[in-house]
């Protein structure tokens, strides 16, 4: 997961489908003599929606990097009532940790971290116990200890976010964190706050999944990846997985799988979004692979 | 899938757990000269109930085949307070298929039937509509047209009770019968009738599973075998099985690979049936592999 | 799976990984007035190597359809020193089937005919059995039985061969025909023939990949479609699928689970191929979905 | 994972398959008083082979635990040519961890430790490279590093050899340790080394599977756990699993998939082994679950 040595950017667009959506953007690349390395390209043959993907080499670009935004606007998008967004390789996405008290979500993340398998800064980890206080110190990452309760929730988010714009976070991952987050934190990074939640949505939505999908006698259980909005569990989802269960499975049995698939699960989106490959439409995702 | 050569029982038991069950059984079968060849046991340690099959040879057993459910009720049921189901393999379990205008599960069961896959007997096939008479004809199995309107359909349904029970069929599958079945039908043959749901229960219930994971945008769809019972897509879960999607696949591509689930999850619902390999307890499965 | 109203082109392509490449050929069909309906693209960066799947509407195109290779080859192709084929979607792919005594595959395929699932012609069935017989003529396509033997093979195939060309069949399915086609037949059907192989290549290649993944113990157990090269079980994958298994199965559960996957894959394997999505480079595929 | 509160035995049994065995076993523990809290058992009807776990509290058996092996040698194992084990979960298994350089799996291992969901002791860590020290110090454990050079091998396996001995070390998990051990080592541990092979074995065994993997095209990926024989990647398997893949994945594609599944499938096999829930026979294993 080594960085290409060439400083890239990466242009995520989405517009109604039109004759000559790829050939116009390729154009605005090549003809500024961008290098593509990488285009992916869906058309939603239902909506008749367009959805685009496309990284490219900026050393040599003609239009330095921070018109590129810009230039694209009126050269390209405004014509088209593109949707758009822009990124570059060379700066690092900043990630908060949200957690309370389960470990194999966060262990998870800080391995990757510590293995650099990801390419990102973990400025802050904030959560409502102070039992993973230890292990924040253990990976120089602050620790911030949030205590929520029905009084002071409102404050308390008012303070995380203030922290969190602070540290110019730019995404945040709640690795099972037993809260619910009101609208102020969530309008406050919209479609940059990704949540596990421990079942295949949209079946066992809340609280206590592993206990229903125990009494209702499935035989998979899933784990499913989704960025969060008011709606609890009804963001969109950028990944899920499954695995086989039995009868021979007791509820302690799901958990322990369970938790396997959560954080793979968890992982993978977190390597999708942070290398922008997501694209959200009509409250679902688009992600190239 | 051949029959094995000697003539076997299958017993299937169930009780709150008890210590010596397993010894007790094994005792029953041991002691009149029965030769297991199978014995599966669980305990659902949630409830502390007891779970058991065996299926033993008995040619030389020393109670014959017509009274041992009496022996066993008497010397043993009785005292562990058992709910028990006594098959013998010799007998060929006589299976009546319901089919509307999908031809995937058809088409798959009357391949298995033909290719001797099964030890059954298909006895006839009961359609809404007439599109499957001539196939019906092709594998020589009488096949009966029953148009179900709001008006007709007690009438209708009586109709066919009558026609099971006269051919002494032994379950029923509903291979896309995109009908409704009421309690009339459902209580003449509990537990007996399986069908085949387009979706991973309980995610996506009810009509038009695709188009609402479509909608939804989750990342797996499914596909449910279950029991019915007269709540709609509630009833015990006996297999399912999940296939990966994308943004990439329209609902037609949906359609298309969840018919490849969907055709697998019920013919091997189908075969554990068949095998008496199915316990239902608290309107859930534990299914002996 | 309806064709669609408006007459469709598909160009497949690869070549050496250029800059401009998914520019220059989009240029192409929109100069000419055609409607892009599917733009799939991939680089191989292990080899620099450029992939890519253009499909359009072709009522409307400048260029008339029997010049349209022509002009490609002389305006596009050779200036990057592309590998292409066209296909039209008017054009029903014909598909010739050979089978041996596994009644799996030929059912699975002959039932998704019947549904008119796949938009193809199948002009015949050859095998070196005559099971068979009666279930092509029951789905009214010529049956034509060549027993083989060491002494006739060379003949025999000879005279596939003369009987498929004559029927200008486009590829040929081993719907598990158990025999070794010789190089002349391969040759003559150079990757056009696709073969289910029971078991996830390249483990177990060869005769009886179930007994020996059972002596082995694996806990998966698969099926492969592949090109067809002269060495045996070697040629370009296609796709696979896998199944869970345990110490509980036994060879012929091994069989019985191996049975649904292997016809699932090749049927998957079939409709890629005709709907021209796959491209061959260096004994592997690139698939597009 | 909790210990149960109460004291428990398992045996673990093995032997030519004979009427009477569940219930002679059964009756060893019934009539001394035992509470069986759990049974699994198996018949490998290819070879008559019998396999069976039997687990109960022992708080109130008649045979005192250290005298239940010998008892049981003769009064029931003997008898039926039983290979047999017994274990007491009073007993925490203690586990040695080899690893080179690659980070993920003891990563995910010291996570589960620290989580208490393995009720375990790892005593010491042993490394031909030093780059763990610091990960091995921060959770506590001696760190070993044997640096292993072609003439310094016999040597330095001896050193390793003498501590794991020194520290009563059950059993070992080669953590992706990128070294071949010698049969002097394999020999003083046998079927009591677990490694972690980065493909579906028996394909691609050996070096560089995820390159091999590439070349050859194949449409899915695994990871095998098993025990470590002398033949290379020949010994029993425990447990695999699979992740699709397509033309997409590039080599690095595959190695960051490849480690999720390697260390899940290597984290299941140790809670199977540390269960007693492994009985090998044959070089396979039964697996009760």
């Amino acid at each position: 997961m080594k960085k290409e040595s060439k400083e890239t950017a990466v242009l995520l667009i989405d517009c109604p489908d039109h004759k000559g959506l790829v050939h116009a953007v390729c154009d605005f690349v090549l003809t500024n003599n961008g290098n593509i390395i990488n285009l992916g390209q869906h058309v939603d043959r239902t909506d008749n929606h367009f959805f685009m993907r496309i990284e490219w080499e900026v050393d040599d670009f003609t239009i330095p990097s921070d018109k590129i935004g810009e230039f694209f606007d009126t050269l390209i998008a405004k014509k088209y009532h593109m949707q758009w967004s822009l990124h570059f390789g060379a700066r690092k996405p900043r990630m908060a940790i949200f957690v309370s008290k389960y470990a194999h979500c966060i262990h998870d993340i800080l391995s990757r971290y510590e293995s650099n398998e990801w390419d990102i800064e973990i400025p802050l980890i904030i959560s409502n116990h102070d039992k993973f206080e230890s292990l924040a110190d253990r990976h120089k990452i602050p620790f911030y200890h949030f205590p929520i309760t029905k009084e002071n929730k409102a404050n308390q988010e008012a303070k995380e976010i203030a922290l969190l714009k602070k540290h110019k976070i730019d995404f945040i991952i709640l690795a099972r964190y037993m809260q619910i987050l009101s609208s102020q934190l969530i309008d406050s990074f919209p479609m940059k706050i990704i949540n596990i939640h421990h079942s295949s949505l949209p079946a066992f939505a809340g609280a206590n999944p592993y206990k229903a999908a125990y009494l209702r006698g499935v035989k998979f259980m899933g784990a499913t990846a989704h960025y969060v909005t008011e709606e609890l569990d009804e963001g969109p989802i950028i990944g899920q997985d499954v695995v086989k269960i039995s009868h021979r499975d007791s509820i302690n049995d799901m958990k322990r799988k369970g938790k396997d698939i959560e954080k793979i699960v968890l992982a993978n989106a977190i390597w999708s979004h942070l290398n922008h490959k997501i694209l959200i439409y009509k409250n679902k995702t688009v992600v190239f692979d």
